[in-house]
């Protein structure tokens, strides 16, 4: 047996044993991609196990994520110390670095995306980070960015949506580095493609300006020639379809969907072996002369890892402060300094004050890097000192992305930005849209990943657009999302804390809700209490006995205090912009905030389901639990009470 | 001025007027398209505006629904009674029929889709609908059912991932009677289309089998031909790109992003009339030869209306009552007496349950169709007596639908089925991807269309598959979208009265969370108690005084039973199905089953915040406000607490 075969039988048995001991698991994929991965991994792919975070490595996405058992495989053979035998062992086990799906911080050594779907879109932005950056570094003697960003995408991944609103963009941007390789199995859960699936899908990416390739998946040579055209074509991306076969090598399973989602079955398991001369009677085989083969890959990796180590030490020291800075995500430690600060007195909308923070931040943090689902204007979102990506080139100055009407899209490539490193993502668009990217926000807080979103028209006061555009479960719905701070910022003041609180996470992601209209700055906003997710921003007169503690968010928090000046001085008034923060302060300081016993009143433009939990039971929640109205915003908040008249009378009603 | 050419200025000028009135909408779009909308309604559209419900009627569809103004002024010119030119002076107020975007419910004559981007996905369910109504009913000697379905597309719409799914099924099914008029101006909000969006629209369509056409929108006969040229190709969906200038007309904003969402002040109107020789010191002026003109469309549609009755009258009377029950949506009188029954002491997975419901109901409703997003093994939704749509025609022996790997597609095709008439769809995949179709949820609940979502595989206990595919937050947060019933049964008769719901419900949808895992078919169901969203499943012993009442849903519901046997006699449970429906219960209902002043504990597997809504704030929230884990689900059970002695000790604590 050639070596390689005897790699691609190891990666084969190792699947179909630990998915055999777990029970559970997707042998289909694995064994059907052995051979491509194979070729990739031990000839093409630049990688080394001790540093598994390198810069200049390669990235390699697992979109189609099920088939996880080719990715332990592929790492352990390769020499990752962290994803041991045991490790593999213990496939889908509690505690184990070897989730049935690829998880981010345990095997994230090179995939550096928990995938499912998401992972095409990811690697675009793994791909579009890199060309910044060599934009950025590169010189004509030094080449410090020069790597490529592989997928494997599955027929599942090629018909969501959302990896075709990345591929548009890849095309559109000429991501020349990029290359997918599509696991053409023709088999998907519910059975052969055939059934739903009949487009011509290398049409599809020619049509959006990719460089396509068709091979036998399982032609070791083929494969190896179509990765060396693939980078031989700098100007586009690539998609090679990789035609193969589901479970490959299974005498009775192989090219049927029940290779796909459950174990073969331990006779299946000992047929195949015994087809393939392999061992039946032992499991988890791995020869050593197939640790020796993935090792030389691996050895020319720390080779080139060294040498670009030389390289990064020529960079002028400038240059080389700046690239270290922007990979370690580190802030300058007076950051803070070039926050705005806003006068109160004046009238600003948190869209607008948005928009200022992040100008005035654009000098200090190279890696800053936005856009807007074509609302850029309304979102606030662009860097006036920096021209646009693609339009203005791909220099240091093009730092503000048109993802186009992509809002998904949008948050897969920011997720595959921030997991590339190097920048620190913000994308924005309309609150109400939140809803198309939540599956990227969502994967974004469970990979621990520091995006930030601009979500702007936050409530039914954005007006006439109407309730296709007016949120109303939007901000509840966001926050109930494990790892995601949500901000509601009061006013002008603070947003800027809101910028600070997005940009000092460092293991999740945050949501900034913005308004549409004008807000005053207010006296009594504090930096430090918005830090804290909530503070007191009007203290009643009887200092600890409040009649009323008014609780407010956003553009409710003006309305509160002006409902609190009719009411009289002993009302309190708490702004809680951040309930993921405020749920982190001790017990202690909550209750100083929001004193338990006292009559609460929780003021949201918004569903009023969640603000139970700070009101209490007998508290009253002025909230809306209905769809919008088109309608001018002045008397939207006629009909609906949110003005200081109509609160005041409806917590008086509540105190009586 | 020719008469279509007075009838396009009249649109221009009532878009222009209406705008300015309200300062605020979006002028350019249907400036841009009234040429191509005016061929369309003129020449070809069969509508009858007696009787805006007609079932044989075109299907128009604006998906680029912020050229609401274009749809109101045809309605208007067209004679459609409820569409006056007061409300049309009103456009973007409070309670007037002439929304920011079309509302769903008041101008639903034609256009039956509130839109932003769904549009196109909405308008190949339509088309899906008809073709399968029309192979249902139509015989070789009488044609009841043969209309088209025209959608007007923008840039944006086909940016979207949505619309690509949509799309390619659409191309799949050959759905031949589909026409999408694209309107290609080139214009984004954020500038030209050149800055982000460079694909080749018209190739990336023909991939997916679509037949497709160019032509200048502007030109009147080019566009009737290139419809004529559409409706003859009958084996294919048909794409035009029509090449228009946003704005038209407009001497100063015409091809700019200016024109696209924002009045174009008064100055501008004026210039913009005297261009087109249109009174400029009058406003919203409507030529009376230009409704005669429309109306002798409207004409024309009246007479086939009146034909088309006869034939239906002509239909053998079994096939003409399952046209009209089909079309009224009503219910057989005993469908009920069909649902099954599942006996206590045997254990099913209400995932199972589910699929056995829908089995002994499809004999009895023709127009349920269902299917999912690849996994219709997982989440049973296979009528097995059944064929499938495509693969086995479409005839009403193809009952299934093969969705594919398209979730927010699949959304937005029930939705257009459902606006269609005749079809009560419903479909299926994980609970963890409902998010990739929230943004057709929410739009299915806005526009009160009574589709049914299969959410299956609903929280932790799914096991191996790990957090990218495991809820935790999913649940509350689909309870928070207004007029959407989230149903999660305890059990098989419970999730039997959960199909009950979705389908009595005729003003919105309902989503069905059902669990991977068997669960014990319980005593104490109540379908009584399950149809008003929650009920006493255990009552204590000393009637009336709880030492405790613990509340869950779904698989918690027998966790919470068996806690309560450790706890004692005097411990109730309640089982909570449906917060919707239980929130539109009386208070004393409400009271009578939670108690208040009671100490009460909410177990259920996703996040805690929502609950403190029924346990109040001195109560306890058993929930899981993290992500989850790769492990078997008892290993993961036993980690977070969810066995009966974790339940019974904590509560035991919290009592104490």
């Amino acid at each position: 047996m050639s070596i390689i075969n005897l790699a691609v039988n190891t990666i084969k048995g190792l699947t179909m044993d630990a998915i055999q001991a777990a029970n559970s698991g997707h042998p289909g994929m694995p064994m059907g991609m052995a051979d491509t991965a194979t070729v990739l991994w031990s000839r093409f792919l630049k990688f080394n196990p001790d540093d598994p975070n390198w810069p200049d490595r390669d990235r390699f996405v697992l979109s189609a994520g099920h088939g996880s058992m080719l990715l332990y495989s592929l790492l352990h053979l390769s020499g990752y110390s962290d994803m041991t035998l045991d490790e593999i062992k213990n496939f889908r086990q509690w505690g184990s670095k070897t989730a049935g799906h690829p998880e981010f911080g345990f095997a994230e050594e090179i995939v550096r995306a928990r995938t499912c779907v998401a992972g095409v879109g990811n690697a675009i932005g793994m791909a579009l980070a890199e060309k910044l950056m060599a934009e950025r570094f590169n010189t004509p003697a030094r080449t410090v960015v020069d790597h490529h960003t592989y997928a494997i995408a599955g027929d599942g991944d090629l018909m969501e949506g959302v990896s075709a609103e990345a591929a548009s963009l890849a095309g559109h941007l000429r991501l020349g580095k990029l290359i997918v390789l599509w696991d053409d199995n023709k088999i998907t859960i519910d059975g052969s493609t055939d059934i739903t699936f009949t487009e011509s899908v290398r049409a599809r990416f020619e049509s959006y300006g990719w460089h396509t390739l068709q091979v036998d998946g399982h032609n070791h040579d083929a494969v190896a020639d179509a990765i060396e055209a693939a980078k031989a074509e700098q100007s586009q991306p690539t998609l090679i379809q990789c035609q193969t076969h589901i479970g490959h090598g299974s005498p009775n399973k192989q090219d049927s969907s029940a290779a796909h989602g459950a174990p073969l079955g331990a006779d299946e398991v000992a047929a195949t072996k015994a087809l393939m001369n392999w061992p039946t009677d032992q499991t988890f085989v791995i020869p050593p002369e197939v640790k020796d083969f993935f090792g030389d890959a691996a050895n020319r990796g720390r080779a080139a890892h060294g040498q670009w180590q030389q390289t990064l030490e020529g960079l002028d020291s400038t240059s080389r402060g700046t690239f270290q800075a922007m990979v370690s995500g580190d802030l300058p430690s007076d950051l803070w300094d070039a926050l705005p600060r806003f006068e109160s007195g004046t009238s600003i909308a948190t869209r607008k004050a948005s928009g200022s923070v992040l100008n005035a931040l654009s000098n200090h943090l190279p890696g800053l890097i936005g856009g807007s689902a074509d609302l850029a204007g309304s979102n606030g979102t662009t860097l006036k000192e920096f021209g646009h990506v693609g339009v203005d080139g791909f220099g240091p100055n093009a730092r503000n992305i048109h993802y186009g009407v992509r809002e998904h899209g949008m948050g897969a490539i920011m997720n595959g930005m921030c997991l590339h490193g190097g920048y620190r993502p913000y994308g924005g668009t309309f609150l109400m849209f939140s809803d198309y990217m939540r599956p990227s926000i969502r994967l974004a807080a469970l990979m621990h990943q520091p995006v930030a979103y601009v979500f702007t028209h936050d409530s039914v006061f954005l007006g006439e657009d109407g309730p296709t555009h007016q949120p109303v479960e939007h901000a509840m719905s966001l926050r109930l999302i494990p790892n995601l701070a949500v901000v509601r910022p009061a006013d002008a003041n603070e947003t800027a804390t809101a910028w600070r609180i997005a940009l000092e996470r460092k293991d999740g992601p945050t949501a900034l809700l913005l308004t549409r209209q004008g807000l005053p700055v207010l006296d009594g906003a504090s930096e430090e209490g918005a830090l804290k997710g909530g503070y007191v921003i009007r203290r009643e007169a009887n200092d600890g006995s409040p009649s009323a503690v008014l609780l407010a968010t956003g553009s409710e928090v003006s309305l509160a205090l002006d409902a609190a000046e009719l009411l009289g001085p002993d009302v309190r008034v708490v702004s809680l912009p951040c309930f993921e923060l405020f749920e982190a302060q001790t017990l202690s300081y909550r209750q100083g905030i929001i004193p338990p016993g006292t009559t609460r009143i929780a003021i949201e433009a918004g569903v009023s389901n969640g603000w139970e939990r700070y009101v209490g039971e007998d508290g009253l929640v002025i909230g809306i639990d209905r769809f919008g109205v088109s309608a001018p915003a002045g008397r939207i908040a006629d009909e609906l009470g949110f003005r200081p008249e109509a609160v005041a009378s409806a917590v008086r009603t509540h105190l009586a």
